[in-house]
């Protein structure tokens, strides 16, 4: 018997929705060097100490500091230069009392060294000695075993989707290879009776088929793997067929129903009909995006989006990519980008409504503004146009000309 | 003859730069589908209206607004119902005076129809005749033709990376393929006598190599292709063949040097020795990254960047990204994303030169601060701490506690 539904606010839908699904998060193994962008599933520690010996900071002389000590322009230290620790250099000369070693920005120092006195800070003497015009502290000039990181130590955490930074620092210390959330597959249907390919030319009343490659690019920018179903016409049970296949292929199923609203009740009703616990929010108080649809039929999350491809966008943003982003053991799968900006305009909003206006923004005097670009709310080229959405809360009215505003990036 | 430098600012050295740099941006087709984040090389006009029929936005009855004027609860006007225009419908129905025609959301409207009437509004009087209880305009409830866009108008403009709803719009209009810049593809060298690949054991002395790999990504990130050219010894005409033939494979170099002044000296040697115009700024005011080559070789940009990582990963971001956004036609080439915070504590710099400070940031009191990680400038494990880093400008002497900065953020 299927339960009646209020239409929810977008915070309790999700939150409705999250007390359902757990997440199960699967891990495979990758190359560092390709890594980038993946979530770690667990923290990485450091396997050994980086630096792994002391390394010289400055072109000089590596030397005991003592023998420096006191040692001025007026009253230079001398120092007999036994040789170089040459770069990459895997067998260190060995420094007694008043001797030193050439040394070269990140080399190793010569054993019994603690020091390294800057090139700058010397002249040679003869071939074979040189004075030192300023003491150095024992460490100076040096980097310290273990000074980058020490062993054991986390060196990236678990959730972070890796930089550029992170797969260095990982193969600094020779983690070649790091277990990371497999990319979870995203099945995108999308129906009705007037959506076709585009490749193909409309006749009068077809319009072609936008929310299946949008879907499949925000699929792609979360970090899933999209995978099109196909564009379904609106009977029952090829609807039914084509989800039910793709819920047991996929981590995750976005429908998107024709503009009709018969079109909206027949993927309703296919929907509810997938698994337990099925539909847990039908319809959501959001402008655009009302009939949305938020479901988990076997564990798996299923997601009906709206026709309109401006609130398929729109819903997707903040319902899909969160959810995305938890099957990816994301730490942060709620975040996004957005800036506060003035709007231009004075924008009206239903109180008890959540509305997303699409706007650009524009610096002016060294002050970020949103331009509200107005026009209704199924026009896909006022996405196009937009740099972001306006977003105005539950329980406001509208904004004044003026007003500051949370605008989110796309 | 080697001309004599002097180091630069950073913004004056890309400058010099940008005065010799031609970027030659080449094109390619590619899938629609298949083009997120690809830059369009020339704008997108319309083929066609979008949309191509009248198009209803509520379900409802597609009527003459003429018929329903003066319309009221009190005094409803009286229409036959003569049939419906179903959904994808390509043989609109013809409605004649005092006649109305079932319509769905996204439909056609029946021929001779100009507006729609909520279903709401209307009640049936028998099976074959409505009332209408409040009048239309004409327009209403509808999408004109053209409405989104007209045939003719720019969809996408030229040098902007395509998003998710630009893709969808694209192909809302039939354009399955688009023409975009080809991904440059960037060669990376990394050399040095002490630096090895990262799934060798380091003998003492020895260190993995970061900055291939940490350019790779950073090469991907900004739109291109790395090619990793290997890592050389501090060999002069090995680092001189490798690098010419990296330079005839590819469109941009890198060049990590070794850590030494000497393996600086000779990467600095073989760059000067690649082609005409040469080495354009040797030396950049910048604190990490000081030792920077700018060269350009038979029209293609040759940047040596520093063996350190920190400095490698700034240098990069200041002048390759940007170059190869130029290679793509990107039409904001210098953009990039960084947030205003305060710093946590007072920061010293040298005036003369800028400095970037890597840094933690973190909202208090719904304020954004960012706090230093100091540490020395070559510890990669700070960069990996950092979420950010903090600009301290040309003419600063550094910034005090609670003073707000810009945080370039990774």
């Amino acid at each position: 018997m299927p339960e009646l539904f209020n239409v929810l606010p977008p915070a309790q839908a999700y939150e409705r929705f999250l007390q359902h699904f757990r997440p199960a998060v699967r891990m495979e193994d990758v190359p560092t060097a390709e890594a980038l962008g993946r979530v770690l599933v667990q923290a990485i520690t450091a396997p050994s100490d980086l630096p792994a010996f002391v390394r010289a900071t400055m072109d000089g002389f590596s030397v005991r500091a003592a023998d420096t000590f006191g040692a001025s322009e007026a009253l230079p230290a001398y120092l007999r230069v036994v040789g170089e620790v040459p770069m990459g250099a895997t067998d260190p000369l060995r420094l007694g009392i008043g001797q030193a070693a050439v040394a070269y920005t990140g080399g190793m120092l010569a054993e019994g060294a603690d020091a390294v006195v800057m090139l700058e800070h010397t002249q040679y003497v003869d071939a074979g000695s040189i004075e030192v015009l300023r003491a150095v502290a024992p460490g100076e000039n040096v980097v310290q075993i273990g000074e980058d990181v020490q062993r054991g130590a986390e060196l990236v955490p678990a959730g972070q989707p890796l930089r550029a930074q992170d797969v260095g620092g990982l193969l600094a210390l020779g983690v070649i290879s790091v277990p990371v959330a497999r990319r979870p597959v995203v099945g995108i249907v999308s129906s009705g009776d007037e959506v076709i390919p585009p490749e193909q030319d409309p006749r009068l009343g077809q319009i072609r088929d936008i929310n299946s490659y949008t879907c499949a690019a925000l699929v792609a920018q979360a970090g899933g793997m999209p995978r099109l179903l196909g564009i379904l016409p609106d009977e029952s049970e090829r609807l039914e067929a084509c989800a039910r296949q793709g819920l047991e292929e996929c981590d995750l199923l976005v429908m998107s129903a024709g503009s009709s609203v018969s079109s909206r009740d027949l993927t309703a009703g296919v929907i509810g009909k997938l698994g337990e616990p099925g539909i847990l929010v039908h319809g959501i108080s959001i402008h655009p995006g009302k009939p949305t649809i938020v479901a988990l039929a076997g564990g798996k999350p299923v997601f009906g989006l709206p026709g309109n491809p401006v609130s398929a966008i729109v819903l997707f943003e903040l319902l899909v990519t969160p959810t995305i982003k938890r099957l990816l053991g994301h730490a942060e799968p709620d975040a996004f980008t957005s800036v506060r900006a003035r709007v231009t305009r004075k924008i009206a909003s239903a109180p008890g409504r959540e509305d997303y206006v699409q706007a650009r923004l524009e610096s002016r005097n060294g002050e970020l503004w949103a331009e509200p670009l107005f026009g209704k709310s199924n026009l896909i080229f006022t996405m196009v146009k937009a740099s972001g959405m306006i977003h105005i809360p539950l329980d406001r009215s509208g904004l004044d000309e003026g007003e500051r505003a949370q605008v989110r990036l796309f």
